[in-house]
């Protein structure tokens, strides 16, 4: 089968993720700058959610650029990544409306941990897809970023259990901050040998 | 009419079902596990419908691989087969809340009835928009799957009505899990004979 | 500018407001029929709604089949109407949680009226900018039905006003009806000519 | 890479953002004309953020035509402008719900003028991705109302803080009129040069 479909259902699924998770910022209690500054946990927490989703989005569309046709295993590797995502909007409002407690920052942890894998998996199936051909195998390279990510995150998910739910917060920022230097591997890749897609 | 566009739309509509769920799982009340623990009915049945909506993705994407033209009445066959889909969660919501009652698991029950007809009066219609040319037709085999699906969800509402809610659930999930093994029929059809859309 | 980004920006706004109607569709408040059976005029107003949104997907698809090229104007003729059709899921929810009391009936009523003379308005738009070429006025023919609704649905608002409000229902009910059946112009004529997008 | 996928996940964001604000349109409490009546601040500010959604795609749809290919700054540069637009839904309930008190008119015109930076932003970032050949620079010209629109959101917010509301809405309402006329410059340019995308 081609990619595009699966491109554009993804797509579908992504940018409604993205967008819904804004339905949960509920507009401040009152009419004041104070109002609107007790909101203030919600909107970081839906920044930080809105840039995984992008940073997601991103990825996805950059591995799919090298991929010429997927079966049935990369379409179910692909909603697995896509449940684990869907999750978002939940884990962030209970993040969101207990204050940043230690639990919910560990499970929201958990949920960026669990989408992490569910993308390696997709990866993997995907490799295993194309066979030996390899042109994507190639391109990720060691992929030192997907690798380090859920160090991180388990680091995130350990502070959060023992030492400070803040840290936590950092340590997921951080990844973010990793990935939204842009991923040249692909871009390079495909300057290169140009677009297999 | 090409299928590009009743696709697009499908797409569209599958993702915004999939992912609207999610607004129904409330976060827990308060900041502890116990509270994330009192979610679990919400989360399997939030699970189930993904995976359903999953598959019907899934072998609508597969369907219409084989499809190169449709009518009139294929656009309105299709939307019937979203209109039952829309209702997933609407009754699935309502199997959560009441915590799994008789009732809201028969109609849950009814409801993926519904969807499979659909599913089966959109072939028919397809199989009659493309005339004796027939490689859909070759290509469905005998269908065993659909035709045993009603059995289960059937099995499934009796064992909600007269024995036990838990064991419509296990029918349930037969299914699902029956349709997880991926549709090979399609994929090897294509592969021996090459994609007609 | 080609149509195929105008279209798939529509199909995922009608894809959005069929499915979120169902978000107004709150699940009954017990576990039993009777529960279910106090649903009856949401699922009645939802099912319409459906139709109705289903129509203007199918009559949209078919339109621009016959459509090559769109301009600034064109863009806004059919965003105007999809304003109009994004005010369903509003109408559609105050007729029913009010029980279909007049006042709502009538306001859904002048919404149908709104999207329809849109939906005209965006055909005279289509029709100037594509200039005397006219193959899309000639498959239009008469537009007997496109004429006929508006007067059906004044009927009907007239009806809910000094008649009875399920009088107005039946006249909404006998509009979409008549659009179920599909709409052969467009096909016949892309049968006999082919298509031009 | 191509812009393919860039488009059709904005129009998917565009289209939920369009489409969810109509959620936060209540329906009346009570089934009268002065019940629809009280509902008509929120009826504004929901026509005025459509208008404004629908202006930025079809500025998005006719920047895009003379698009050939973006890289990773292009896509963080539109996934930040979405991430403006996003929050439209948010600050409109606010307006909405306080009556259009001052503070949320400020920060309303706040939300504006961030997207209209990000949208700048974007312009700036595709143009240095084009390098040299320019064709985009030159079918931009001046971009006078690129360059008004956020002098006009400035003054809305300052008479927000210091005068009236409602000339604060007078300002963000002729941003809108003055975009509503469609913006020829790009049509004239592909209809004398011919697209590139």
């Amino acid at each position: 089968m081609p990619t595009s479909r699966l491109e554009a259902f993804s797509d579908g699924v992504l940018a409604i993720i993205i967008t819904i998770m804004v339905l949960e910022l509920r507009p401040p209690d009152g009419p004041t700058f104070g109002d609107l500054a007790d909101t203030a946990t919600g909107f970081l927490t839906y920044l930080l959610s809105f840039i995984y989703i992008g940073i997601y989005w991103s990825n996805h569309h950059h591995l799919f650029q090298l991929v010429r046709r997927v079966d049935g295993a990369v379409l179910w590797a692909n909603l697995h990544l896509l449940f684990w995502l869907s999750l978002y909007p939940f884990t962030t409002a209970w993040m969101d409306e207990t204050g940043l407690a230690p639990t919910p920052v560990v499970v929201y942890g958990c949920n960026l941990l669990g989408a992490a894998i569910a993308y390696y998996v997709l990866q993997l199936t995907i490799l295993r897809a194309e066979g030996s051909e390899g042109v994507l195998r190639e391109a990720l390279g060691r992929d030192l970023k997907g690798k380090l990510s859920p160090v991180l995150y388990v680091l995130g998910i350990a502070s959060a259990l023992w030492v400070d739910e803040w840290l936590a917060i950092v340590f997921y920022a951080a990844v973010a901050a990793m990935w939204l230097v842009p991923d040249r591997r692909m871009e390079s890749f495909v300057a290169a040998h140009g677009s297999t897609a």
